[in-house]
């Protein structure tokens, strides 16, 4: 059965964030390389079908935890990861957020309609 | 606004599809290795929330185009990867596909659903 | 200045961990698919040039402690990865090893010769 | 038997080559979002031990034949990207270098040393 506008907008979303996660988890970064890499990651997904905005936050806490080492940086881990993906699809908009749950030590990714 | 089970469906088979091509494109592969990446991939999208199942496959003839070179193997590039991922949410079945279109130049990815 | 046959083994035993690392590290794995997902990395870095030899493991207790969460898996993390790639190149070899070091907090790699 | 300083030099440098391919291959990347992603990974690189300097590029002809689609981007494929990643070790210099042969169809990496 073919989707609806509304299931294709949150499918979209969805694959945008499987993106965002598993191309980069792993990303040599440290507070100095931080911004950079949220802008890549930014504009990454701004090329992707459908995506009318895009937000990507590597939080400065858990990046600071683990780079407590002799090299001062670490790898990209799902803990430091926030993103936001907004998606148009014939009229309809949705949004995809990623954030990671503390309570439930996961990655936690959801969809939301703006209307 | 709350999405309803289609849509979450329809999100989750995204996230599915983007983490597949995203984690595993650039991995060195060869005749000799196929087999088990295509086990390996199946079986990672296996772990994630609501698959009920799924289907890997790097084509044969691309990737023996790609292999053309001194050392016989490539990069897994989108033109060799085609998966199907089925997602259960709430009672409601889709499936998430990847297939790459030699007409468009692009890996399209779509979502069905069961009923 | 040219490189020795030795250099240049060394030169090749870090690509090979650089790419077990960047290319698998953020992917889906559970108790039940460890087994394939270290399978299809070794399988992977012995398409490469001048790979004799491969061991890629995935330490079950860090693993176990990671997927202590309602999905019951968790994403390959440097604490679950320990790899050993052993290289040849015209007559020389040597092995590169990867292990994830508690004291360090971090994913040594190191190269060692054969003779 | 302990490496030596060219040695471990050489080494470095091909972690650091096999985390800039792995690590990157695949990311959606356009003429508009190529100098972000560029500047990320140099910074990415410029992050592990050793290096002293770095260098990444896309190749804009690459990206431009392989965005010739509805979306108009590309996966950041192995043809586009061509990299230099400078490594001091105890007072040696090397440097990895990464850049696609068209007449080998393959991602050639070599190491140089500085004197």
């Amino acid at each position: 059965m073919e989707p609806s506008p509304r299931e294709v907008c949150a499918f979209e979303a969805g694959i945008k964030l499987g993106m965002l996660f598993h191309q980069f988890i792993g990303t040599p970064v440290s507070e100095a390389s931080r911004r950079s890499l949220e802008e890549a990651m930014r504009r990454a997904v701004l090329n992707q079908p459908y995506v009318s905005r895009a937000r990507v936050r590597i939080k400065p806490e858990p990046l600071r935890r683990a780079s407590q080492n002799t090299f001062g940086y670490a790898s990209l881990s799902p803990e430091m990861l926030e993103a936001e993906v907004g998606v148009e699809y014939r009229g309809v908009r949705c949004v995809g957020r990623l954030s990671y749950s503390e309570d439930e030590a996961y990655p936690v990714m959801w969809v939301e309609f703006e209307e």
